[in-house]
């Protein structure tokens, strides 16, 4: 099986990070040969998780040089690869409107929660894979980022329900001290509610 | 919540039938309120598996007349019901190509699987909903027609895994015996082949 590369979208918000991240170990885990890469530097919010579970960003990239692709938390071209018409994508998992074409079948899971990061935690938990802790940080990193700690009106009640699992898999007790922490480290929070 | 409808494609086929009834069921049984219909009356060959495990021909539609509906075994406009341009789609259950864009984010499960209903096998499973024994003696019906008796090219390890597991809750003891007088009521097994 040919390597993929795994990303989110341009100017990479902490799920993007995240979810990349995240889908790349669970795809491994399942058989593929995959890459978390991103499509732009780590912004100071992402910059404070990836420090915090002592993650390494992934590398930054221009061009996608792998022919098979998997997206995660977008799905529009405009937002994708500089290449990405001549790709092939084999899965998104996103959590926004669809504007996507193909012309083969692939995996395509959307679904209208919190943050791409907690759709992956359903597949993880479905499929029985545990979440490495560095990985289960930065998801609920992505998770309080996207919600704003649970307060964004795209909350939903699954969010509510695995935050905890994944600040319990994460070892971070006080949920709350370390989402404020998470948001006040980036610059802008109010820029955020805009764009998620 | 408002009532959904739940629908395949025109012209449907075993599948489009019968993913519509098990999504329907499994979404109600998640909550919602929906009916499975059909955008064109039964072929010869679904037929036979309605009469075989007596389940009543969803009642064939010209337009929705509900504002949100449910998508299964398709989601290209031009495959699904005459006035889907004014209507919300809330989940698409597929394992087609994609050609869909939404102004508002959604469920959108897609998968290279040899049937729709053997992606709502995984979902029923996923959720431990069990399946009722009609549902399941129309869901291995159609996963059998999509995939010509797991011989089709579109065959994944999934559907063969699986079809043990409907054929049990449907009662079928022999599969292959079953299959082909399945197969054998639809009118013309080569024209199958060409359309899945
Ligand atoms: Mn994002
Ligand atoms: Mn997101
Ligand atoms: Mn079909
Ligand atoms: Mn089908």
């Amino acid at each position: 099986m040919a390597k993929e590369l795994v990303f989110g979208h341009q100017n990479p918000d902490t799920d993007a990070i995240a979810a990349a991240i995240a889908a790349s170990y669970y795809l491994n885990k399942k058989g593929m040969d995959t890459e978390a890469v991103a499509l732009g530097k780590p912004n100071d919010e992402t910059k404070f998780a990836l420090d915090y579970f002592k993650v390494q960003a992934p590398r930054v990239i221009e061009k996608a040089d792998t022919k098979e692709v998997v997206l995660v938390d977008h799905n529009e071209a405009a937002q994708s690869v500089s290449n990405i018409a001549d790709l092939t994508v084999t899965h998104v998992f996103d959590h926004h409107k669809i504007d996507f074409k193909t012309s083969a079948p692939l995996f395509y899971h959307a679904e209208a929660l919190g943050s791409t990061s907690t759709i992956l935690f359903t597949f993880f938990e479905r499929d029985g894979i545990e979440i490495p802790k560095p990985i289960a940080g930065m998801m609920l990193s992505a998770l309080i980022s996207d919600t704003l700690l649970l307060k964004s009106p795209t909350t939903t009640d699954v969010d509510r329900k695995i935050i905890g699992k994944l600040a319990a898999q994460a070892g971070v007790s006080d949920i709350d001290d370390f989402g404020i922490h998470l948001l006040k480290a980036g610059t802008n929070l109010s820029k955020k509610t805009d764009k998620e």
